[in-house]
C-alpha cells in the first residue's frame, strides 16, 4: 500500500506572519502553522525561506530544528533558492521520520540541485521545465528523462526522484490541463512517483471555487498515479478527497472513520 | 465538446412517496421530484416504475405524458422490467430533446432490451453483467463486445449504447474498484460511451460520507472517460465536481460562474 502523500505548503515566506517570524526567529507563528498542518493530515511541511541570500544557512537550520524538536522529527522539505541553506538544513536534519525533500530542481539552471540530493541522500523535486511552461509533453518527457539519467548517474534511487509535470492556471490554459494529467500518467507507467503544487490549477478563480476545483483535479491526478502534491493541508474537501482516492484505489483500507483518521 | 450527461435518479418506485403517486397517477409529487432535479442540473431523468406488471403500459404512458408535457420534453429514461410499458412509453415520447434511453439490457436474460432499443431508435443502458457480478475485465469486455454486436446488428449507432461497468460496493469489494475504472478507460479507449448507477460504491457508508466518495469517484471514473452516469443530481457536492471536471477536460468552457450554470 503506497498513501498519498501530501506536503503542507503553508510554512511560507511570502505569507506576511511567516516573513515576519523568519525575520526576527520568532518561534510561534511557524509553529502555530506547522501544528495546524500536522492536525490537518500533513505528511511532510514545505519549509520556503525565500531567496534567504544573507543568513539562509542560520535560518534554515534553525527552522529545520525548532520544527523536528517540536513534531517529533517531522520530515521537511527545503525550499530555498540559496543551495548551501538547503545543506546547512540538512547537516541538522533528523532522518527517523523520513528523508529530506530538496525543493526543487528543474532541467534547467536548478538541474544541479538533483546533485546536491544525490550528494546528501535526499529526495529531490524534479520540476519537468527548463525555461518558462513546456509546450508539450515531448518537452516535458525530454526533460524527465534528461533528470531521471542524472540521479541515476549519481547513484540516486528512482523512487527518490519526485517528478513535477507543473501545474498550469485553468484560467488562460484551460486546454493543456488533460496534457499535464496525461504526463502524471506518463511517470506512473514508468513506474515514477510524481508531485507538485496543484492548487496553481484554480490559481485566479474565486475563492469559493478554489477547493471545489482543487479537489477536482487531485481526484483525476490520483486516477492517473500522482503520488503526492505540495497543498494545503487545511484545504478540507482536499484532503477529504484525498482520503477518499486512496481508499477507491485500496491504498488504505476502508472504515467508516476513515476521514478522521 | 461532449458535456457529462447525468440522469437523475430520484423518480424511482422504491420511494414511498413516489409509489403512492404511480399507484394513484397522482401528478404532484412526481412534477416535484422532476423540477428539483432539473433545477440541480440533471440532463435526463429517469423513470422507474418497477415491474409494474399490471398497469405498466398506461402507467408508464402516463409519466412520459406529465413529464415532457410538464418540463418542456425533458428526455427521459424508461426504466422497468416490463417491456411492453418501454414500448408504450416511447410511442408518446417526444425527440425534441434526444432520444429516450432504455434502461436496461444486460448480457443475460435482459439482453433482448437491446433489439427493443434498436426497434425504437433508443439509447440502450449496456450493462456488462450475465448473471451477478463479473468476475473481472475479461468477463466484463466479453459481454461488452457480445452487447456491441448485438447492437450493431440490428443496425444500432455504437454511440446509442450506454456501456454500464457496473460499479461495486466498496464497503466488502474494496480491492475491485480499480478493475471498474479500468473498464470504463477500455469503453473509452473503444470510442465507447458509459454511464452507471455511481453511488453504489458508497451504498452502506454513514450518510455524510456518501457525498464525498461519490464525488472523488465520478472525479476518476471521469478522467478514465466516463460518459454519463446514473445520480443524485440533488448532491451539491456531486454536481459541482461534475462540472469541475467538465472544465478541466476542457468540454466546457471556464467562467467563474460555472457553478452556476
Amino acid at each position: 500500500m503506497a498513501k498519498f502523500i501530501t506536503i503542507g505548503e503553508r510554512i511560507h515566506c511570502i505569507s506576511p506572519v511567516i516573513r515576519e517570524a523568519m525575520n526576527n526567529m520568532d518561534p510561534e507563528p511557524i509553529l502555530k502553522r506547522a501544528e495546524e498542518q500536522l492536525k490537518a493530515g500533513a505528511d511532510y511541511l514545505d519549509v520556503n525561506i525565500g531567496p534567504a541570500e544573507s543568513n539562509g544557512e542560520e535560518l534554515m537550520k534553525w527552522a529545520v530544528k525548532l520544527l523536528q524538536e517540536n513534531f517529533d522529527n517531522v520530515p521537511l522539505a527545503l525550499d530555498t533558492a540559496n543551495k548551501k541553506a538547503i545543506e546547512a538544513g540538512i547537516s541538522v536534519y533528523n532522518r527517523a521520520k523520513g528523508k529530506p525533500i530538496v525543493n526543487s530542481a528543474d532541467a534547467g539552471e536548478r538541474i544541479d540541485n538533483i546533485d546536491l540530493a544525490a550528494a546528501n541522500d535526499a529526495i529531490i523535486i524534479a520540476l519537468c521545465s527548463k525555461e518558462g511552461v513546456p509546450a508539450d509533453n515531448d518537452e516535458r518527457m525530454a526533460y524527465c528523462q534528461e533528470m531521471l539519467e542524472r540521479g541515476m548517474m549519481q547513484g540516486m534511487e528512482a523512487e527518490d526522484m519526485w517528478f513535477d509535470p507543473l501545474f498550469l492556471v485553468i484560467k488562460g490554459m484551460q486546454d493543456k490541463q488533460m496534457e499535464v494529467l496525461e504526463a502524471i500518467k506518463m511517470f506512473a507507467d514508468m513506474g515514477l512517483n510524481s508531485t507538485g503544487g496543484l492548487s496553481n490549477c484554480s490559481n485566479g478563480m474565486p475563492k469559493h471555487i478554489r477547493p471545489i476545483m482543487d479537489s477536482a483535479m487531485v481526484a483525476m491526478a490520483m486516477q492517473c498515479g500522482l503520488t503526492s502534491a505540495i497543498v494545503n493541508p487545511c484545504d478540507l474537501r482536499l484532503m477529504e478527497t484525498i482520503k477518499s482516492c486512496d481508499i477507491i484505489k485500496n491504498e488504505t483500507l476502508y472504515a467508516d472513520s476513515y476521514l478522521e483518521i
